[in-house]
C-alpha cells in the first residue's frame, strides 16, 4: 500500500518523513495551534469554517500562516487526491517555529498538514462523562495545549468514562474535544462562553433552531446533571448522546428523543451539503 | 567549530539532526515534561535536585524515563565532555511519544537532552514584572505548557516589562520561569503553593534561613506591591531584584539590601559547592 502523504513547510512528503527539529516551539513550549476537519469521498466538510477558525487562532497567537486561503484550499484538495481514503481527517498544525532562545517565537512558523483516515465515533448507548474542574486556557484559540485531558485519561479509564465534562465556577464549558448541549423541557441549551467555538456546534445550533427553542447562555453543572438529555457535538462525533455523568444516569439514562432527532437532522444536513458540493478533481 | 551534540532516544548525535516525527505527543498535545539545569566548567549545579524533580514530573504524568538515575548522570557527564562550553545549560525533555491516535500516550516516550551554552541573566537596576491573572495548570509538574507566558510576551514587550507575575484569587504564585519572594520589615516571604517548586528557590530559602526570618505562606498581590523588596530566583537568574511591578516602583525602586545580601550569599554557596565537587572526566 502506498504511504500517506503529509505536508510540511512547503513540501508534500511521505508521512514517515515529516519530522521537526526539537527546537520547535510547539514541542518545547506548547506554542502553536491546530484545526481538524473531515473529508468524505474527497469532499471536505465545513472547510471554510475551519479555515476561518484556523486563521483566527493564528492571529490571536500572533502566528502568520505561510499560505493564502486559496493555497490552503488547494493543499486540501491535492492531499485528498494523494491520500485516497473514503474518510479522511485533516489536521493542520502551526507552531511558533524554531526558536533560537527556546522561548520567543521564530520569524518563520512551522506548518504541517496531516491527512489521516478516520472513523466516526458511535455510541448507541450514549457516552459516559467524568466531571473535571478545569477551564481551558485561551479557550478562543484552538491551541496545542491538551495537557489536562491527557493527564485525566488515567482516572477516566479507571472509572470507565469515555470523556470529560469541564466545569469552572459552577458552570460547564465543554468536553476535551467537543462541545456540550443540554435539553430540558424540550429547550436546547449550550454554554455561551468559556469554551472553544466548535464548528459542529455552530451547525447543530443552526439546524436545531428550525424545530426547537435554542438558548446560548451560562449553563450550570447542577442543571446539566438534572437535564432531560445531554449531548455532545464534534467533527468525528457529529451528535452523540451523553447518558451518564460521573456514573449517574442523565434523564432516563438512555439517548433521548431530541438528541436522536438532531442526530438524524445533522446527518441529512451533511448529506445535502455533500450532494450540493461536487468533488474536485 | 564542532557542532553541539544532543541526546535523542538512546543516541548522541549532532544537534541539527535531533528531529522528532510530527506525531509526537509533546508537539501535538503539549503532553510532556522537561527540566533545566546548569553546568559550570563541566560541574552540574544541583543535579540531584533536578533529577528528583524530573522523576517526580514524569511520575505525575505517568511517563516512564527510559534510563536509570545512574545512566542520566552519565549522560550529563558525557554530554558535558562533548559540548565543551564553560557555561552549559541542560534541557531534558520527555514526551508522551509517538501517539497512534494523536491523543493517548505511546508505550515508548521520546527523550531528548539538549545541552546549550547559556549566559546568566543580570539586572543591575532590577527587573520589571507585569501582573497577569493566571495559574499554571498542574503546577507540580514542570510540563511543556508555556502557552500563556508566550502569549503575553507581546503585551509584556509593549509595556517594556521583563517578565510576568502570576496571581490567582488575589494570591501571587510565580513568574513565567522563576519563583518570587517578597521582603517586608526584614522578613523574607515566598508563596507556599500554586507554583512550581524551584530548585534555586529551595536553596535560597535554605541560605536565607541563616540570616533572616523566612516564611512560606500565602502571599497576596497587594502585599507584594507594598513590599520593601521583591526578588526572583531561577537557574539562569540566581537571585535577581524586581524593582517595578506594572510600571510602579517596588519599595525604593532600587535593589534592596536583603536582595543584595542574598545574591552574594547564593554566589558564595554555589562557589563552595563547585569547589567541593570535583569535575568528572
Amino acid at each position: 500500500m502506498k504511504m500517506d502523504q503529509y505536508y510540511l513547510n512547503g513540501q508534500i512528503l511521505p508521512a514517515a518523513e515529516a519530522r521537526l527539529h526539537v527546537s520547535d516551539l510547539g514541542l518545547l513550549r506548547a506554542y502553536g495551534i491546530f484545526d481538524y476537519f473531515r473529508a468524505i469521498e474527497r469532499q471536505p466538510i465545513f472547510l471554510e469554517d475551519h479555515l476561518d477558525r484556523f486563521e483566527r487562532s493564528a492571529a490571536l497567537l500572533g502566528l502568520v500562516i505561510p499560505a493564502t486561503r486559496d493555497e490552503l484550499r488547494n493543499l486540501v484538495y491535492e492531499l485528498s487526491r494523494r491520500n485516497p481514503h473514503a474518510l479522511l481527517g485533516f489536521k493542520f498544525v502551526l507552531t511558533g517555529g524554531y526558536s533560537t532562545d527556546g522561548f520567543g517565537p521564530a520569524a518563520e512558523p512551522n506548518f504541517i498538514i496531516m491527512p489521516k483516515p478516520f472513523r466516526f465515533l458511535d455510541a448507541p448507548a450514549g457516552l459516559h462523562f467524568m466531571t473535571v474542574g478545569h477551564q481551558r486556557q485561551l479557550f478562543e484559540v484552538k491551541s496545542l495545549d491538551y495537557l489536562m485531558p491527557i493527564y485525566t485519561l488515567r482516572r477516566q479509564r479507571e472509572i470507565g468514562a469515555d470523556d470529560v465534562l469541564y466545569h469552572h465556577n459552577g458552570l460547564i464549558t465543554e468536553s476535551s474535544r467537543s462541545n456540550v448541549f443540554i435539553v430540558k423541557d424540550g429547550i436546547v441549551v449550550t454554554p455561551s462562553a468559556g469554551m472553544l467555538l466548535g464548528i459542529t456546534r455552530k451547525h447543530v445550533m443552526k439546524i436545531a433552531d428550525d424545530r426547537f427553542t435554542v438558548e446560548e447562555r451560562e449553563v450550570t453543572l447542577a442543571e446539566t446533571c438534572a437535564a432531560d438529555e445531554v449531548f455532545t457535538t464534534g467533527s468525528t462525533k457529529r451528535v452523540l448522546p451523553v447518558t451518564r455523568i460521573d456514573g449517574r444516569p442523565v434523564g432516563s439514562g438512555r439517548p433521548g428523543p431530541v438528541t436522536q432527532q438532531l442526530t438524524q437532522m445533522f446527518l441529512e444536513y451533511e448529506r445535502e451539503l455533500l450532494t450540493n458540493v461536487p468533488a474536485r478533481s
